[in-house]
């Protein structure tokens, strides 16, 4: 399986294609960026970082029956991931109030919710991922009635699975944004990552933000909150212990 | 039946309370007002207009079985309607693209939708009426599972009543905003108004806009387009043609 061509290249990864029509290479980026692009810098060692803890991630989910596009960690910083169209639509899944949310609601940051909040996003950087409902989805035609049931069903599970293994390494999960595609089979897979780019991640005890969060609003040492995650992350793994830097 | 203290006071309306504690006056104002009240001007007549569009409006929604808060028409600006508490929540529907779902979008306007969407906005002045979905007004509380179920088939119903008739007079129901209350009964009501200041109505085959927007968007002399709404919508209504100032 040989690496080739340049598909993509995202805020935080880039995707190349392979001999194999049907997989592709999914690269983490050492940038940070926020705020559409306004903020940015290199922190080194977070692609790799961020490669080890999807890993887990969708190694954990797909034990529970979770379809995902990881195929197996290739390098430091690469993961083969199965080749898919990205569907339009991200899906932000919310237990704790952080971010925009406080500001379109008024909720107040750090409030638990009193039932789990779950936001469909139009991917448009230039709208800046607006919020949109099933009527907006339906009426611009992009996604389909049934692909918008399963990608919701699969967030909540995802949530549940997520939420119950960070508890036990005494992290909250507050929030997180996944992407899914639609495989060459048709089959509909959770894709794109699960890292503390597109997660809120917070100690359980002291509420630090462990995610990049840190970078967006200068909260402290990036590197040492994504440190923490794989340390409680991999703490219980053995057979990964081995791949901690 | 007396007229007594003012309840509350918003951008187009006074509502009053009456010596009959189930029943309210709803006095429509001269005072148009946009972009939260960052544009304001006082438009002689459109209080009386707006009264008799939205008696029109509701009387042909209570015929065909739409339970709404409308009573009576009291005087040429005034209506008698029953007492209510307003949910927190406007229910947007549309037919065509304009305004501010364009802006979220990126639809271009004037396009008719593939389908028609609904969109809860939770009423809040200084968060400008944020759109949000089911899932943050059960986590803000702010209205039942079922209440929410009632009040978007009600928008639809109103939609399908509405754009028939409205069709039929030439004119194109382009978008409108409902709000909703629960009577003391606990009964949800169709509340508040429908006029040019809540509904987007077009000419169906010039696409000129009679309602606000003639203000909003400096469009045209306002009561003009109000005046144009009233001759079609009360022409084929002959027990109220004597209404017509």
């Amino acid at each position: 399986m040989q690496k080739t061509t340049l598909i993509c290249e995202g805020k935080t990864k880039r995707l190349f294609a392979t001999d194999e029509p049907e997989l592709c290479v999914m690269e983490f980026k050492d940038e940070a960026m926020a705020f559409y692009g306004l903020k940015r810098r290199t922190i080194k060692g977070k692609g790799e970082m961020n490669n080890l803890i999807c890993e887990q991630m969708f190694r954990l989910l797909a034990g529970r029956g979770v379809a995902t596009h990881f195929v197996r960690r290739l390098s430091p910083s690469e993961m083969l991931v199965r080749r898919v169209d990205i569907l339009p639509i991200a899906i932000v899944t919310r237990n704790i109030a952080a971010g925009d949310v406080c500001e379109r609601t008024g909720i107040a940051p750090g409030t638990r919710l009193k039932a789990t909040v779950v936001e469909c996003h139009y991917k448009n950087n230039e709208l800046r991922d607006p919020l949109v409902n099933y009527t907006h989805i339906a009426a611009m035609g992009l996604a389909g009635h049934e692909e918008m049931e399963i990608i919701q069903r699969v967030a909540l599970t995802v949530n549940g699975i997520l939420s119950t293994f960070l508890q036990s390494v005494n992290i909250d999960l507050v929030d997180f944004k996944l992407e899914f595609g639609r495989a060459a089979n048709g089959e509909i897979l959770l894709a794109d990552e699960i890292t503390p780019e597109n997660c809120r991640f917070w100690d359980a005890r002291t509420h630090e933000a462990l995610d990049l969060d840190r970078f967006r609003q200068d909260l402290g040492d990036v590197r040492e909150g994504y440190q923490k995650i794989i340390t409680r992350v991999l703490r219980n793994d053995r057979n990964t212990e081995d791949k901690i830097q």
